[in-house]
């Protein structure tokens, strides 16, 4: 009998029932690969193909197949640690972020123990076992496993009628799977960190170890890899943010960051810049409360479905909540009066602190923060403007991370999904809107089809930092409810109420996240335009004091952030503090330039720029400053 | 038998026990007088004087004066409605801040009635009846009182042995006093006002009529009083800020401004402004967070003593507060890591919104918040620096004042009151060295003996605006406590720690304050530089938008916030709106504007200035922008 296989490509071929995955990809000579799906369901590749059905061969390269790859490691590490610690229990072993980790009941392992396991494992590998799936009834599983009440806890709970477990030479362990066919396609690993952790995650219950490990088909993925972590922890905001001077945390407030001197200097010049812009581009700047009556997060919609995200308070015996978003407020602004379809469309814009609830947990750095302000703005329009705005927005964009920050995105468009307000037209028209604009711009973009919320479109942008890390920073979302929700309306031309189209937009994003990732991309070393210390100047002795504060004068009528070091140390010392410091440029006063008005000077990473006039080396600032190179 | 009685310029005189104030001021010629001081004791000026004592005569332009004057004012209101309305039960009639009220269980009141209790305000008036004080036993009063249930109640409840009463013609009224002698002494008042009242403020109680009234001992001053309530009636900022609109108020934020894009350019005007002389002064700005946990509160004292100001909440179940002020975190910022004494003076510069829990029925407009931003900066320095310090304070405060926005000003130091903190030459330095900066900086003050707080001297800065109104805007007050309290040290030179002196200092004080007095002071006719309109270009017909457009573009380069009404409307109409909307300059633009490249200009109050090039006209708006003019 035979069973007809589609894929990806919309291909069809006929197999014989009962084929596996792993033997289709060697018939077409597909390598490397990891597990497949069989329609939505993801199999082992050994697992026989019973009836017709989309198939995908997934590489490591996909989520999916990473999921499979991490989950067969974490099995070589615990058959490492069954084979070296007979005592020790197994609970459960998932996935982390960048690999795998297993919770096991054992006495506390030391940096030998993590060698000694890191040994057994390449043994395995090397041992490379088939890996096979059995599958129990759940007297069977309970009999097999009866040495671990964990594993024995976990049966009992199940609600299935069987459980699977795979086997992999002497080793076998409870899983669902699925898993690599063999131990010897996990060519590289290595085993990250320890920590502590609690039996469901419950601290009434016994401590297990974590051990987290990551790994790759390739040894020179997992070069990469340690090579990418070990720069990130030396550019890591928090660890620099402190270092430079640039912000603080404190336990009496988690989560909202104390920003320095030097830092607010960075977040004032972010939002200046972007004030300039709003200026040119229409945009008109708001100031709005920070605490809401309850009746306002009803008619918007958060009470109901963002509730445990907001602080709340009581005040005068009702309930008010700090402001998550703006959004609502900028409404009531456009309600404040009768707005006629002339001034539309309405670019409302704000910078004041919101506060959402983050669990205390999630909390780190400038990255996952309570309190934080955003580039945030609200542009009420019709339908037919839906096109120029975003077109315009797209354009925005472009000048931040093109023209100014030089960081490279990617773009997608996420539509209509199933579930979704208003008629299937105006999101035709709106997704036909942004398509056209991303295509003006020149911006490639892929479809996320079904992925819009359902009031409305939106364009997500992934921006890459110089690690090569994506974040998601913009945000650009069409909504079709909340004018509708909260009855915003303007008058046409008809002289008739319409609802107009909102959209939600935040170009820079999150200040204090754009400001943290900044920091890793640029090390710490920021461009002239946004660096809080753009020069030192530095005195060779005393008695040339004078000419240094006159250089500073100068230069800060222009607006320069200069400081000078006019202590009494060599000027070895002092040029060394000043590159550790990251002050952009290094100007050294004696009596050359003191008698002739003229400045030495080089870059924080020594470059020798030369002697010039202290006029033209501050025409050379303004004209950097001014070009935000 | 002779007493000895001390005048306020220090010189003493004998005279016979038993005398009277009103004997005493006949007798040295002094006219007005409304009541005395024997020592501190408020006293009608017929009150024998049995012993020696400090005498001072009190007129109407004394806060005190004013209060007898209002309160026998209050009495001759009370008299006219009970002789016009027999059921009329009179309750409690003190003061407000402009005059007087009484509060009275009758029938609501119309403004017929208000005529007719003038009416006969001014008979008893003319009747000029002597007034007498009363002293009874409590048995006695009750008797005398007994058919008003108010009263009753009042005497039952005084801990007091006697009760006093003022007795004028055939009306008697339970009273403290003191009062004027007589009633011909009221030469002008008049009835402002009426509202509801609940006897005791307890809405349970019966709704009583609050009657208000203004009054003087000179027609004169009523006069001036109603010109000036008109003039501010005309320039209230809530009416200006309307129209205009440069803020709202929504009752889902009671106390909360949400101010508008106009608003918004005068806000952030001032904000750049105050930061541009930061840069110039070496202040150095941070961020820091909205929420404290408690435990900074109860170490900084707040929560001991402001708690009920704090809008307080649980989060992961413990208790935060949103900051009321800034200081406290400004000192966990000193105290972040080692200072030394290099570093001071620090001068940390804050604007993060503050809010306090004000009661929901004081709050009114801009000036009477529960949300707001101020130029708020905290001096840490030692003892001896705080000379320089203020002189440096002082010195930016006449740049705000007298130099920018022209305001003439009144400044007292508040001095070391009975109970202070820190030993008194650490006092008598500080106020020395504050006298010092007040002189050097040619500043006139005036002295409050023992005003001060506790934990420092402070000075006091009352600004006057255009209608000559007191408005208590910047602060300037010396801490000696909380770096102490708190902890905040620094390594003095002899490697010892020390604690720092801290000044509390904001100048312009508030921004939603200072922007509502702005409104009034220049009747919401702002100079050009905080202007959100400074220019605004009329074309006469579509075939000069170009040019309007053109213009405009070149003037926006260079900073310049102009539009342009291409409306066909026709220019009287778009000149007048122009001027409605007090737009600084109106451009004009025709043929032989568009021909020749000039503009046409005349100001909001219609005075021409002429034709010129468009260079011209806009090198006079930088300079006046730049002149703050």
């Amino acid at each position: 009998m035979t069973i007809s296989i589609t894929f990806p490509d919309g291909s069809t071929k006929n197999y014989k029932k009962g084929t596996t995955a792993q033997k289709i990809a060697e018939e077409i000579g597909i390598r490397n690969v990891i597990a497949a799906k069989h329609d939505s369901e993801l199999k082992d590749l050994t697992a026989p193909i019973e009836k017709d059905c989309k198939l995908k061969l997934l590489k490591f390269e996909e989520p999916e197949g990473k999921e499979v790859f991490w989950h067969t490691s974490a099995h070589i590490m615990a058959q490492a640690i069954n084979r070296l610690y007979p005592g020790a229990k197994l609970t459960i072993g998932p996935n982390w972020e960048s690999g795998f980790f297993y919770d096991i009941d054992m006495e506390p392992v030391t940096p030998e123990d993590i060698q000694r396991i890191e040994k057994e494992m390449e043994k395995i590998v090397s041992e490379n076992f088939t890996i096979e799936r059995k599958v129990y009834t759940k007297e069977k599983a309970l009999e097999v496993f009866n040495s671990n009440p964990y594993k024995v806890e976990l049966i009992k709970e199940s609600k299935e009628k069987e459980a699977s477990a795979y086997m992999q030479g002497e080793f076998i362990d409870l899983c669902k799977g699925p898993h690599l066919p063999r131990t010897g396609l996990v060519k590289a690993f290595k085993l990250v960190k320890t920590s502590g952790a609690y039996w469901k995650g419950d601290q009434k219950n016994r401590q297990l170890q974590r051990i987290y490990g990551v790994s790759f088909p390739e040894k020179k993925q997992l070069t990469e890899y340690l090579t990418l972590i070990e720069e990130a922890e030396k550019r890591d905001h928090r660890v620099l943010g402190k270092r430079l001077e640039l912000f603080m945390f404190h336990d009496w407030s988690p989560g909202s960051p104390i920003i320095l001197p030097k830092g607010t200097i960075i977040y004032n010049t972010l939002v200046e810049f972007i004030r300039n812009e709003y200026r040119k581009r229409g945009y008109r700047e708001v100031i709005t409360p920070q605490l809401f009556n309850k009746s306002l997060w009803e008619l918007s919609g958060h009470w109901q479905h963002y509730k445990e995200n907001m602080f709340s308070m009581l005040i005068d015996s009702e309930e008010y909540s700090l402001k998550p978003m703006n959004c609502p407020s900028h409404v009531l602004i456009f309600k404040s009066r009768t707005m006629s379809y002339r001034e539309l469309p309405l670019r409302i814009a704000d910078f004041c602190y919101l506060h959402r609830n983050e669990l205390k947990g999630v909390l780190g750095g400038m990255t996952r923060v309570r309190k934080f302000s955003q580039d945030d703005a609200h542009i009420f329009c019709t339908q037919e403007q839906i096109h120029t705005e975003v077109t315009n927005l797209l354009d925005f964009f472009k000048h931040i991370y093109i023209d100014t920050f030089k960081l490279p995105f990617k773009a997608y468009i996420s539509t209509k999904p199933e579930k979704a307000m208003g008629s299937a037209q105006k999101w035709e028209e709106a997704e036909n809107a942004l398509k056209h604009a991303l295509k003006k711009n020149s911006i490639d973009f892929g479809i996320k089809e079904g992925e819009g919320a359902f009031y409305g479109p939106k364009i997500d942008i992934f921006v890459k930092d110089s690690l090569g890390r994506e974040w998601q920073l913009p945000t650009l979302q069409l909504d079709f409810q909340m004018p509708e929700r909260m009855g915003a309306e303007y008058e046409g031309a008809d002289g008739k109420k319409h609802t107009p189209v909102m959209i939600h937009r935040a170009l820079i994003g999150t200040f204090e996240r754009f400001i943290g990732v900044l920091t890793e991309h640029y090390a710490g070393k920021f461009p002239l335009w946004i660096s809080p210390e753009q020069a030192r100047i530095l005195t060779v002795a005393d008695r040339f004091n004078y000419y240094g504060e006159e250089v500073k004068k100068e230069y800060e009528a222009k607006g320069i952030r200069v400081t000078v070091d006019s202590r009494t140390e060599s000027v070895n010392y002092k040029v060394r503090e000043a590159q550790i410091d990251y002050v952009n440029y290094i100007i050294v006063i004696g009596e050359k330039e003191a008698t002739a008005g003229t400045v030495t000077v080089r870059t924080r990473e020594n470059q020798i720029i030369g002697t010039m006039s202290k006029q033209e080396f501050l025409s050379r600032l303004i004209k950097e400053i001014y070009c935000k190179e």
